[in-house]
């Protein structure tokens, strides 16, 4: 089969031929794959940032967001059968741990990540435990369905906290803070303040129903917030990974307020903690999906049809126009990319 | 009457003769004050540091923490009489705002504080509002009735996530450290870990019954935290306000813990954001005491005999010995210090 | 000024002229009342049936929901000036209690309800502390106005448990189950599911958005819930008070479901109870309104403009019309009935 | 192997030869029964009434409660080894419904009960999925460690509320209910209110640290309870299963109240609902244990060693004197009885 691979330790990835994976597990099923998106992650692997040198053990099949057919089930496979459409879920979880065994599985301590630690998804096929996989019954275009993974991280992050009825801050509109501010819409918050600094995403920020859009770089944040909120934001939604952005958020966050953050952060920041302190505000640290009840959320979302995955998804590639994805996410003017494998 | 006085914006304290306090208002209690106690905060006024000097405005009876006797009430007083013996609440609240009128008073817009933003409790009388008041019902030494307040702290710090059955870390044996020992010890936390630099918290520490003491000083504190626990701390409870203690806390922590946070932080931190997203932790930050949820949960401490205040309270000195309570705080060779004015 | 009075233990109402209040106290505020509505506790004081024979005193003027405007203030009055347009809180509480000092003041022990226990709003003229008004910045009708204390109990109600993205029964369409209907729809929720005997209130569930309305005199009501969920309902917002209907929520609920109950019963309900137990269900009386927090969620929905309150009010009368209003309330073919003193 | 066998629909059990398990699943231990102890259920089944007669089918090895040593395990059995000595959840649930995906194994729609739906544990052995097992590393006696089921629902039905500080009820004094008391003596409730008529039980809930402990028969139980509480109990766990002192309970919780439920009712009770509305009551139904939660709080007190499992384990007999174990069990006066298996 085709798979993208990183080869070496180096820039780029390759696309090689390599066998199909074989030795399904009972509890395993085998999927081809039919679309693919791409994640911050991917470009990290990608560009071979410090981040990726640590943690990449090459060689290794790249990607971790993908939509694909049950193919072969193992015999032990009760809940998936051969031809179910599927998304997945990418922590690989041992279920075992004390983690996994109360309901916790998300920060299982033997987690293994598809396309970072163990052979991923931009292949012709992949194989996942049966408990990975999320089979759609909604009907959803395979395209859309392989960005349903980020979605989960969307979902962990907006409802962790209460948001009904809320003036909510959505810091950064890259494709997950684009589908916050879907979800958001869909869920009764009071008002939503989308902050972004790249036009095409203000842009889309916009469509998808944010009530205020702030250009971070050219208006003044905090003072921007507090005019728009009954004396600021109860609820921030972090996506941005940016501790400037992240300080303005202490600032513009109101006595008693929530912040979720998912953003990854390149350095450590400088912080004022007292203002954690003297306005009783929680952080919540978000990591992966809780396993499994965000998918089930996820599923609630789709049948109810409340969200709008294509507008988020701007760019439709085929599997061979890996580089270009790269391009595309490189200037960030763009929601989700994704690649699709079968031809239609 | 005598009091206890920042006369002019510089170092401090002045012992002066004013009036008893007047124009008790409807809802107002004047009280004959019987024992005060000391805190960090009464030595940045009197050291006048930046933040004594951006907050204070001279002249000011200075002091928040005491106990006294009711001697007079006005007309609307209905729960506190004449001879009761009490404690207080010392953050006077506006009761009209948002946050005081949905139970959150502790985080009211219009805070003011006794002692800081307007005058305190060194002082022979105080007038205060009858909602602040604890009325003492167990007969409590009113030497130690003057240390309720930081208990409170002490309280909502380490209540506010659950510590029941957790492997739970003191960071920093200050009196109201060395109160949230004595707390968990009579709430079946699994195991006390205290953290502390000074010899004579770490005995006073381990006199309280934590079951781990760590010399801050003298250890690698995040390997002793993680061969004290399985996996990590669950639950921390930071009242050092320093910054690299905090940064160390994030390594010990587990996976899916909690950190309640008191400790006021001299200046910006250095943080890795990461350990809070990757492991899913969860940031709390203190401030003041519910009101009253926290002093109705002191009452049963209190009642029930579990506390050890007598431990805790280490110096005993009489009002006119003000200069030398200062002394004694400044080498941290002590736990609390009560400052009495009742001659016995 | 006129008010309606139960003047003897007996049936009815009368209409009479007494003293505009006086001696308003320095925390309440006299309010010239423009419109009130009728509630279920008015029928049975009306109808002077067992449970009003065993809790009113008469004479007492009736009522508890209105509108008005302030006409003067006590001296210690501060949030609230003449000229405001008013709604208010009906349960007087003593602020001194337990359960008030916690922020529980919806069980305060001392509870005092107006028109109930303490004179009432069917009168030109009440006097009410000042904590306890709704002052209207939306610019909401002021026969709207009179029916948010209603409304705060669909909000106690609909949103103790978590609803958005749940399948939720709404259990009874009088006014309040309505508000409930109306409520959800705002929210997020996955599902509204209306059971209902009346078919004017039928019509009106339909009309606010109810997904489903089940009509439960001519259609089996449990087998139509589980039809239409997935395994049951998730959340019941119990609102009849008829026993019957309450063992058939126990029927569809889902394992794990909830249940906030706000229906009174009149007499005690043969209860399976093994139910409760084996699917672990969890169950919450509601009594009147969190204070003031539930207030504060109603200004968000009336500044959102999110509700339909004017679908919900169906008859509109005048003040004298009294007896031509529990007429109407009688045969239930009815949302809610205002009655208006204001001549526009 | 010698197992106790439902061998036909009449009273009794019948000791006989049969099989030992074979067809041990890749997921599946064998394990060597060391103790068992009996249940309320098995007394059901082994007196054949209408619960029995409609949920058994004979033949089946009756039991569920053990301890044991691991004699072989399946090939992909990874957190359990040979020679173990376990405990055991005895719900085997199937991991892929919605309820198990998300966390509440506890209401698994597809619960199989072992020696209720599928062959017990009163036998020489008996096989479990790895998942079930408890690991015992306290080196607590075999004896001792086959009552560690009913403890899980004693710790699941004690802590689903707070109770740290609080006065609770243990309504009940059979083997859970002394579970509890012991439970609530380690985790710091302000006061244990233990409500029992069997003499024998009584005696132990006091020898456990009940702090008052009410003869039902022979006292007036809602007095009492007011009496001896700040305005009626705040949590009541609740073991009796019977109508008479549910309403009760009802009576003396106090407002806003939470009653867990773990009694199961040998019929409809009738309940007067309004109390639960009109105090603001919460009641929530216990099934099973949290998987695995509960069982990881089990671990945190057998290490901690703060249960006395050893006084409520009052008989210990042989495996073959069953019939006079249930001989004990029927006059109540004993605490848990142990039969064991394993000659010393």
């Amino acid at each position: 089969m085709k798979a993208y691979i990183k080869a070496a330790p180096k820039p780029g990835f390759e696309l090689v031929e390599k066998a199909i994976p074989k030795n399904i597990a009972d509890n395993e099923v085998l999927i081809k794959v039919l679309s693919v998106s791409l994640c911050g992650t991917d470009v990290h692997i990608y560009n071979w940032d410090n981040w990726a040198k640590n943690r990449i053990k090459p060689p290794l099949t790249i990607g971790h967001e993908f939509s694909g057919e049950v193919v072969s089930v193992g015999k032990n496979v009760s809940r998936v059968k051969i031809g179910d459409i599927v998304a997945s879920e990418t922590h690989v979880v041992c279920g075992v741990c004390e983690f996994c065994r109360r309901g916790e599985a998300h920060i299982c301590e033997n987690t293994k990540v598809i396309g970072v630690d163990i052979d991923g998804a931009f292949a012709e096929y992949i194989k996942m435990p049966e408990a990975n996989l999320y089979v759609d019954k909604s009907g959803l275009d395979h395209r859309l369905l392989s960005v349903l993974e980020p979605l989960g991280n969307a979902v962990h992050t907006t409802f962790h906290f209460d948001v009904a009825m809320k003036e909510v801050v959505v810091l950064g509109c890259g494709p997950i803070g684009l589908m916050s501010v879907d979800l958001l819409k869909a869920s009764g918050a009071k008002k939503i303040i989308a902050i972004e600094t790249n036009q095409t995403r203000i842009k889309l920020a916009k469509e998808l129903g944010a009530d205020v859009v702030i250009d971070a770089l050219n208006e003044d944040v905090v003072k921007r917030v507090l005019e728009e909120t009954n004396g600021g934001a109860e609820v921030v939604l972090e996506f941005s990974g940016n501790d400037h952005a992240f300080n303005q958020a202490l600032e513009y966050l109101k006595p008693g307020g929530k912040m979720a953050i998912l953003g990854v952060f390149s350095k450590d920041a400088l912080i004022d903690l007292n203002k954690v302190v003297f306005k009783g505000i929680t952080l919540y640290g978000v990591t992966g999906r809780k396993m499994y009840q965000n998918w089930q959320e996820i599923s609630t979302f789709l049948e109810t049809k409340k969200l709008h995955l294509e507008k988020i998804v701007t760019h439709y590639l085929k599997f061979s126009e890996m580089d270009k994805a790269f391009e595309i996410m490189k200037n960030k003017d763009c929601g989700k990319v994704v690649l699709t494998l079968k031809e239609e």
